[in-house]
């Protein structure tokens, strides 16, 4: 019985801290971390397996001449500026060791507190992968027809993206990210992921260059209101959403991108 | 006068938009992007410089044999997996061109219908990255003592992480990154910059790998509150706010990482 009590108190004490001012988030970041009032935070139940004090080791990595440092940065640019979205992807299989070692390099991403907010669903069933088809075409339909109106179609229109996602039933793998928007500490206790939406997208970014690293294709997208969908069907908890959706393979022979250009460097780039 | 006419509608129709509901926009993504209502979308000026309908050209990027592949996803995980974020950094210059080609390497990642909505501010002023530093302290000591409350200054009690910054004086730049919320199109129209705290993010991942390959290091901050007083003194425009600040060098010779642990594969990835 007490544990229930404590369970609906926290849930109380939660649903009433979202509707008061939150001075501790920040107003310009929109990813919107759950934090608890200062107040609840003292019946938050610490993880007994965790080391309140942590030690400090010395970190020495390895270091580079200039020279080397040079041309490092110069080959990893040149390999990273080869990557497009790609949505013309061939169904010959990817070694699964592959896959493992290119999420693998995503987990090593920062994150808030050292939270790891991030849970990687790859799907290489073709019954489940074509049920996420299914649904993510039914989505983007509507989308496109009812709730972007011109704005949107007339943007895309410049990369010719429509609602028909034949890659994701052809793609070897499709791997969907989810976002833990909080965690569960040991006797059910709410755990803060601190930036969490951030923290995954910052995973993503080095996950696409672990990609292009081996040859592999993907586009990144984020289907509208699919989310709880696919959450369901992939058995997910109800603290996981649905971040990004990336199907992943080689490119098919005919494989064509828009013809885009990037910004120079001093379009992006400010030196004070 | 027909310009402030136009101006003063789409303003006014932009901030009815915001108190509707907004279907369009998916409710589990925190990335606030700001789309016009589907009514508005005719009011806008298409970029009379941009193509309507971009060709398409054939894409095919380097393959690798299977053993290739192997053997670069397992090099490229080893190397990302030495990464920490690093607070303590030496003020040993590092050459700028390498910071020029990781930067463009961030530029580099994909982004909402191809906006590359990002600035990054390169900072090595002495007296500006004082000023920065300043401000940066001045906000984090409120923050831990009024806003966080015990919870956060507990969880991060384990990573011993103060309102002292010396990193912001010594290191030899501080890259800010700014997200553009919207982007200016020509006749001072607005330009939706979709999915922008997302793409910025990702871009961040991509950064933090390319500093990871030429063995510099940073902390990935995005220090609470600090962005519009950040903005104002490097000059920003008001459509971009401060989304993380990173500083850069080499680790200082005495530099320690609290000893972390990261999840094994297991625990990060599902497969169906």
């Amino acid at each position: 019985m007490l544990q229930r009590e404590k369970k609906t108190k926290e849930l109380k004490g939660e649903s009433d801290s979202t509707s008061k001012a939150k001075p501790w988030v920040d107003q310009d970041l929109q990813d919107d971390t759950e934090i608890p009032s200062p107040n609840q935070g003292d019946d938050e139940e610490d993880d007994p397996g965790s080391e309140l004090d942590l030690p400090h080791v010395p970190y020495a990595p390895p270091r580079y001449a200039v020279d080397s440092m040079l041309e490092r940065s110069r080959d990893f640019y040149t390999l990273l500026n080869q990557r497009r979205s790609v949505r013309f992807i061939s169904p010959e299989p990817v070694p699964r060791e592959v896959i493992d070692n290119v999420i693998r390099t995503a987990g090593t991403a920062p994150s808030g507190a050292h939270t790891e907010p991030w849970t990687f669903v790859v799907v290489s069933d073709p019954d489940t992968k074509h049920a996420i088809r299914t649904i993510v075409e039914e989505e983007e339909e509507v989308n496109y027809r009812q709730r972007m109106g011109n704005k949107w179609v007339k943007d895309l229109a410049k990369i010719r993206t429509t609602w028909v996602k034949e890659y994701l039933d052809v793609a070897p793998y499709l791997l969907l990210i989810f976002k833990q928007t909080y965690g569960i500490g040991t006797g059910g206790k709410r755990k803060t992921h601190y930036y969490n939406e951030i923290s995954v997208s910052i995973s993503c970014g080095m996950l696409l260059a672990a990609l292009q690293n081996v040859g592999l294709v993907t586009v990144t997208s984020t289907p509208l209101n699919c989310g709880p969908r696919l959450r369901v069907i992939l058995q997910r908890p109800t603290n996981e959403k649905l971040l990004m959706l990336l199907p992943i393979g080689y490119p098919s022979d005919d494989a064509t991108v828009p013809d885009l250009k990037r910004k120079p460097l001093d379009d992006i780039m400010v030196h004070i």
